[in-house]
């Protein structure tokens, strides 16, 4: 029997958080067609919050560092504000979103980050993913819409970097049988061969060009952990990773894709 | 064959608000046989978050008046904060918990309240509650968390007074096919015929003795409402009623029981 396919889509904070962007990122995951999943962060509407209640952001490489009071921010940024309305939305467009977090149905169990050199307070690292209830749902036609909330089954939810929520559920939901396409949406067409020409676009990358276009200085800096992580998921079963803009999330064949 | 019984449960803000208060509730729900459901409210959150963030709190026969700032308020705390914490503490206790809204799974769809005499802004008049999707999960173990936010269906949540949340979450049980008992916390064991007395629980109403206690004025206030949603859920399926204290969710025998 041919594996269902399913297509997971992360969208970064910038692209949810404000009107027109979400609005069109709603209207090019409505139309996408078949089974699927959206994965958003929040960060900015987290350090927009916390500003206006007088609680400090600070970050480490990217991560925020989270406090007892920061976590109860993002619990409200991440699962109320942006999720709910990004589900009230697709709700408007026809699509059965569920918004979920690692708690509910314990979809994601982590644990605290222990702390080596820097303490990111209520930060997990995932440990464990349930991808059968997540699979039963999208069969039943439910577009489950993951906030980058996880819990430790303690009683304590912690911010989990949507990257890695994208990730772990598109492996889940392969070991759960499905044919997985993950996509990561971030603010450029795809991974460059030039960082100032927009048309250069790689199509195509595998772990042994990764490799050569790490040891060219072609990839560097952040997009260097991104492709570590799809290639990661390739090894665990999902069948391909998409690099690419969010308004591409309806054109599978355009950004870069990793197999 | 026999109907299978659900105890659908709702807890007013204050409950759930304050970390005691909340760990009992845990506690007793989390040891309550069989299949449940949980409603809850978060006003007080929700009026707290609003003085921190300049935003006028403004009530009128005890609903809030919801603009669009204290949308997104009651989105981030009902949605967020109150019903997250929740479903994370009955992770923790091996209860398999889903938060909720109406909007998601489209479970539950409203219109706004349409302006009479007072605009209530963002509010939710229920009409529609699909209990088909709510009684699979439940039959696979998953226990609903419900926050009292609704939708339109055309890309608004609605703030909703969560005692109607709960009536119609049971009455959609009971068309689910459920043997359903609705329990509605509040801060007294039950409906007392003395008011300063809290010995004087009233065991058992049905119509003709509620009609009855309160022409005699026994029942008055705003205990009249609460007992006509309770008769209203019951006419439409629900096998019976209890107005009890939180503490007591787990002893269904005691407080008053409308049948």
């Amino acid at each position: 029997m041919e594996k269902q396919k399913v297509n997971v889509i992360k969208v970064g904070g910038k692209i949810v958080e404000e009107e027109d962007t979400l609005r069109r990122l709603l209207d090019d995951f409505a139309a996408l067609d078949g089974y699927k999943v959206l994965v958003h962060g929040g960060g900015r509407s987290a350090t927009r919050l916390a500003e206006r209640l007088g609680i400090e952001s600070r970050m480490v490489d990217g991560r925020r560092i989270t406090d007892a009071d920061t976590l109860q921010v993002v619990t409200m940024v991440y699962g109320g504000l942006v999720n709910k309305n990004i589900v009230v939305g697709l709700q408007a467009r026809g699509v059965n979103a569920l918004g979920l977090t690692g708690a509910d149905m314990n979809v994601m169990r982590s644990h605290k980050r222990p702390v080596v050199k820097i303490d990111y307070g209520f930060v997990g690292d995932v440990e464990q993913t349930d991808g059968s209830l997540l699979a039963d749902l999208i069969h039943k036609g439910i577009v489950p819409v993951m906030a980058p909330l996880t819990h430790d089954g303690q009683g304590h939810l912690l911010n989990t970097n949507a990257d890695t929520i994208a990730g772990e559920t598109a492996k889940a939901l392969a070991r759960a049988g499905f044919d997985v396409t993950l996509t990561f949406c971030f603010e450029k067409q795809g991974v460059l061969r030039d960082e100032n020409d927009d048309q250069s676009v790689i199509a195509e990358i595998d772990e042994a060009s990764f490799r050569q276009l790490v040891d060219e200085g072609v990839i560097q800096g952040g997009m260097i952990p991104k492709l570590q992580n799809s290639f990661e998921a390739i090894r665990a079963g999902v069948s391909q990773v998409v690099i690419t803009q969010a308004s591409h999330v309806a054109q599978t064949h355009l950004g870069t894709h990793c197999r």
